[in-house]
């Protein structure tokens, strides 16, 4: 019998409390013979909680009771639940987390304390929420050199992409109906501006190429000022917007990752991901194109994805866990500046020499929609060098 | 260090050989500090070989030496690859396979004869070639209750549909240009009767629902009657033709399985699936709806999951293997024809009294297409009594 702790009763962990005992309606119960829930840390009193009898209140308790052999880290930030985390793998308990803020940043050591205890950090629920990512990245394309990440990786940045598309509503009103039923918070700036994106991106990566990429050598640049005009440009050139988290390995060793919104094409799987879905597709040297792809957030979705990891440690299927990650190459990081794309430009008078013009109706007077050569960024400076310039966002190639 | 033989020769077994050892151009290396190839059993001279120091003839020899630990048997079929993948298990190795027809004719069995002798036998490239679905499936979502599993499985009858669409040529045509690209086998009753689809749709009902389904239970239609006209109704309804295979968990604990062409729903991530890819859509009570894409088949993908397989087995990661399954439930299966869904029909003369009639340009004189409301095959079949049908597609839902 493996005794669990979980850190923290928000929405993630109160679902991870749900599918562990079982308690939530139609909720499968084959973790019930193995694990059993002892403790969960919350600030707060809840008293009218079914769980009522395991809230304590103060970490000590858990890192003391031997009995403990997993915790579920589901706090957020890297505050009390990296010195939670640190001091629990320390103590020989394995940990779980969906907390991708922490993994991104402090995963590598983290990793190494869990070896160094005899235990293991897990965290498939940090990217993707429920979707089978990291294992499947980690254990089942082993035998592949990964050429390429590209993902689709937050939830409420493709749901506003959608309304804007299909209710044809301008950033601001999609953000604040993403806002008023719950696929954004009120704070947005993680979502909108890419970090989040840019987080999920470092953890695909580290596991990928096997040494941690950190957020602060990821270029990011958010949906913010994406308009309708864009929406309307990329729908007459066939394709959607959508933001992407991309890491492309080039053949000199090198890595360029980047976060940015792209034009990609409709017959791209890429594409017609819509809502608040996430895709990851991944290509191997030896698998080709593979797509990982279903709701990237949400309380059961996500407690689905930790509970298999509190299933994996209880039956320690992982006890190397995932494959491990050495430390940061800063060497290996490629500026994403010098990665040729086509790009969509959209010009408020006058015309490009070169590439594929876009026609929409009801654009500004004078304006006009472009599709470019490939080019670099710097290339593409020169190239619209005194130009009045709306937009410009890269195509996925 | 693990040593492996590898029974047969063929696509894969060559591919597998060629990823364990880096021998391909551009193949990963990650195995080779853990993994020596030693044997190759085939029954034919390949002096040309670069494995050529590998060959042997007789199983004996891979069974009687105990350096062999992990046996990769890509024979195919029911015969020697059964009697060989027994001895090896009984010699206590391990038993990574891609044969399909095998596992989900005695795949329960193999299982349990693994467990009896300390060993693992391990499948992945069986289901969806160098796509990452069983362990995901056995291990990432280990917290849901699977409610369905729907998929595009057999490569060759997408490719098909797809060559009819977008080339507009009838099946026949289709058929005879994928065999001359080496898509199709020359005998392709396999793969366009449904008989493959079947056994990949058993082999991943057993894994999520725990009990070995077997492939005489599950009814089982190709799509060798489709044509040209099913394809433009298709179209006129905003859907696509799809070979898919389905298993649908029902609320009293049955399972309806069965493989039929459908008309599937461009907005259905199923609907985009083109050419030779695969894609497997899985729904978890907890995660809803994710789904895995890629390449179904081919000599390096299968070989990846197949080397992926045999890392795991090498780093005893998998020591239970996947989860295991049990006896047949012959009780659990419910008959296809009791599951409701709407029907595309399509009428030689005359009209239906209920649903939505379709239109497209060419059609014979007289003749017409429909969309039913949702009834059972038996309701169908009362309907349409007497009428002159020429073409009934189940719609998927």
């Amino acid at each position: 019998m493996v005794k669990v702790a979980i850190l923290g009763f928000g929405v993630v962990g109160s679902g991870v409390a749900e599918v562990l005992t079982g308690n939530g309606a139609g909720i499968s119960k084959k973790a019930d013979d193995l694990i059993e829930l002892k403790y969960i840390l919350d600030v707060r009193d809840i008293p009218d909680s079914p769980f009522a009898g395991c809230f304590v209140k103060d970490f000590a308790v858990i890192e003391a009771d031997p009995e403990i052999n997993v915790v579920v880290e589901t706090i957020g930030g890297v505050g009390a639940a990296l010195d939670f985390t640190e001091r629990a793998l320390k103590a020989g308990k394995s940990v779980v987390s969906s907390n991708k803020e922490l993994v991104a940043t402090h995963g590598r050591r983290l990793l190494e304390l869990a070896a160094q205890n005899n235990a293991v950090y897990l965290f498939e629920a940090s990217v993707g929420g429920g979707i089978p990512i990291l294992r499947p990245l980690s254990e089942c394309m082993a035998a592949n050199d990964i050429l390429e990440i590209c993902g689709i990786l937050n939830g409420t940045a493709n749901y506003i992409f959608t309304r804007m598309v299909q209710d044809g509503i301008p950033f601001e009103q999609a953000l604040k109906g993403a806002q008023a039923n719950g696929y954004a918070e009120q704070n947005p700036a993680a979502d909108v501006e890419g970090m989040d994106t840019c987080r999920k991106l470092c953890i695909l990566s580290s596991i990928a190429f096997g040494w941690h990429l950190l957020p602060e050598q990821v270029p990011t640049t958010g949906i913010t000022k994406i308009t309708l005009a864009d929406e309307a440009y990329a729908a007459a050139s066939g394709r959607r917007i959508k933001l992407l988290g991309r890491a492309i390995a080039r053949e000199d060793g090198s890595v360029c990752p980047y976060v940015e919104p792209h034009f990609v094409s409709l017959q791209d799987p890429l594409g017609g991901v819509e809502d608040v879905f996430n895709a990851i597709k991944v290509k191997g040297d030896a698998v080709g194109d593979v797509m990982f792809y279903g709701r990237g957030a949400g309380k059961l979705p996500t407690a689905s994805a930790v509970v298999a990891d509190v299933i994996a440690a209880a039956r320690q299927l992982t006890r190397a866990g995932y494959h491990p990650w050495q430390e940061n190459r800063p060497e290996k990081v490629l500026p994403a500046d010098q990665l040729e794309s086509a790009w969509y430009v959209r010009l408020a008078e006058g015309t490009l020499s070169t590439g594929e013009k876009l026609t929409i109706a009801g654009g500004e007077p004078g304006e006009s929609g472009w599709i470019t050569q490939p080019m670099t960024r710097g290339q593409l400076d020169a190239l619209l060098a005194d130009r009045k310039v709306l937009s410009v966002i890269r195509v996925l190639d």
